[in-house]
């Protein structure tokens, strides 16, 4: 496995899971679910399969510093800064060419920095089974079993069966599905033909290069720029399209594969109702991060603390499914059900004099 | 007027205010309601009726510097300490020695440190009175006409009319009840006859004196030594009991007279629910105290921070007849409706290891 880089790609984002997420701290470095930051776990969970080394992260400059702080033993030279960020097609790009440069051979994994992952184990067997799938030069899309009817997830339609890869069955991609509404999501999810696009992808680097060049001939300009003055990067940024690797490159590709997942106990981390149900130990069950909880009948409930007094208490009376995040300067209340409307609250924040403090 | 004087009682307790109320910041000591403590409104309404020089604080010694720098122009000799709380009646006692020691033909009207008053003009006017009828020697009861059948106070039979005194009808009062089930207190409210009992009383002070003779014999006992050794306090106050003045003095007492008053707006802030009710702009209003608010369909909801950082920002979602009280140390959120169960809050922490520190 001597070729095999895992690329973790933390260019930032994650405004529903404000006020704990700001711009200047994105969601891959919060301690959501616990004491190590989501960065943090998204390496250590390649463990046995990756070692530091061949782990590369790609983010842009102004987070860099505060990753390297969280796990120093990736080498800094594993680090791929963008300029300025242009969605995950040319930061997934700009890493290939990085990995090909150092093996001509090289298999990359493009991994996420912010989704949890309750099975670990099996997801390094997935990610095995996905380089075999790779070494046969397809382009690999890690699918994830549909647990339920979900909106806000992209699908992958299987196709004819490409046969037994390390115990895990591999299928053609016949289709990519942008996020459907909830009628057609409840079909997607029900078919056994579907899997949700986790945005985990596994390849050849000269081979995703090969499509770039294909598919965004002005990207693979760009790459070509670099590799003759590494100096002009950020020169030649400025001809990357801004766009992402599913809509730029996979639904136009040749030979997509798709290996389908269950039982990963895999959660994006969209929101704070998706930390309440990631931590949640059963129905009725309130969860408390980072702070004690004294609670009168409550229930359902999150609370999440990162205020800076470390004798911090939240006590409850009467809650039912409800979201309570704490931190330095903004206390956010919020029905669970309501969670993904704290963009509102970002939306807000926006417009009003001051506000741009809290973002 | 030059012989009336106001006594505040100023004692401690309210833990149903927790976490913002503790044993070491008791309830007239906060900024409930806004900039000032209810204890500096409880001095500010006395107004042009009580220059400083008449106005008389009982409390104990562990709160008397906090309760001075708060109006320090309430002299320090009229403070009166109780060595240890007994109830209402060793302290209306020991401050109607002080009066009539300082005025032998002194009157007194013994306030609370801790009630919302929102027409303090009535108020004034309602004292004014009560002197009047003091000076014919009653021991005066304020009664506040009832707005709903609560079962939280007691109630003030009225009796025989005693006259017109400045503008205000007296009454014989009949008798005292305490606080009421839910069906009498429907009854007691509505039937015309019955006002709450304020806690706030206007006697003579060898009036009131007298009758500690004649009803509670010990503690005139506790008196006449306190008189021959003022140095004596301490030792003889083990000797005062501990009741207070409605159950020791005024059940029992003779020619007792109440003054129904409507219209003061008056509300004992029992609980965080009444902070709310006082603080309501209307129907559906939010109360945002001491930090910025920034709130998507929330309604009805109280928000009150003391929490040190100035910048304190609370961003609510989905939220109705809530309570968010955000403290140094604790953050209690609570529905607007089990308010009153913040004292099991306050009995589980007794219990709970470590709990004692938040009390």
């Amino acid at each position: 496995m001597g070729n095999y880089y895992a690329v973790i790609m933390a260019g930032g984002g994650g405004t529903r899971l404000w006020p704990l997420s700001r711009r200047a701290r994105p969601k891959q470095s919060l301690r959501l679910l616990g004491d190590r930051t989501m960065f943090q776990v998204a390496v250590d969970r390649l463990g046995p399969l990756f070692p530091p080394d061949r782990i590369l992260v790609v983010t842009n400059a102004a987070y860099a510093a505060d990753l390297r702080r969280q796990r120093p033993e990736v080498p800094a030279e594993n680090y791929v800064l963008e300029p300025a960020p242009r969605g995950t097609a040319p930061a997934i790009a700009l890493a290939a060419l990085r990995v090909r440069q150092r093996d001509a051979a090289g298999v990359m994994a493009c991994l996420t920095a912010d989704h949890y992952i309750g099975n670990e184990a099996g997801f390094r067997d997935l990610l095995s089974a996905a380089r075999a799938v790779a070494e046969q030069d397809y382009l690999v899309t890690l699918g994830i079993t549909p647990t339920y009817a979900a909106t806000g997830f992209g699908y992958i339609q299987r196709g004819a069966r490409l046969g037994e890869f390390e115990g895990r069955e591999a299928y053609r991609a016949e289709r990519f599905k942008e996020k459907p509404e909830a009628e057609e999501a409840a079909a997607l999810a029900a078919d056994g033909l579907h899997s949700w696009n986790s945005g985990m992808f596994v390849w050849r680097a000269s081979r995703i290069l090969a499509e770039f060049e294909r598919q965004m001939p002005e990207m693979a300009a760009v790459l070509r720029a670099v590799e003759a003055d590494p100096d002009g990067l950020e020169a030649a940024w400025a001809g990357a399209p801004n766009t992402t690797i599913d809509f730029g490159i996979m639904e136009g590709a040749r030979d997509v594969a798709v290996i389908p997942a269950g039982g990963l106990d895999w959660n994006d981390i969209g929101s704070w109702e998706a930390v309440l149900e990631v931590l949640a130990a059963g129905a009725g069950a309130n969860v408390s991060v980072g702070a004690a909880h004294l609670g009168v009948d409550t229930a359902n409930t999150l609370i999440h603390s990162s205020n800076p007094n470390p004798r911090r208490l939240v006590a409850t009376v009467g809650l039912d499914e409800l979201v309570i995040v704490d931190t330095e300067d903004v206390l956010l209340v919020c029905r669970r059900e309501r969670a993904q409307d704290v963009r509102e609250l970002v939306e807000r924040l926006k417009q009003t004099d001051g506000g741009e403090d809290y973002l």
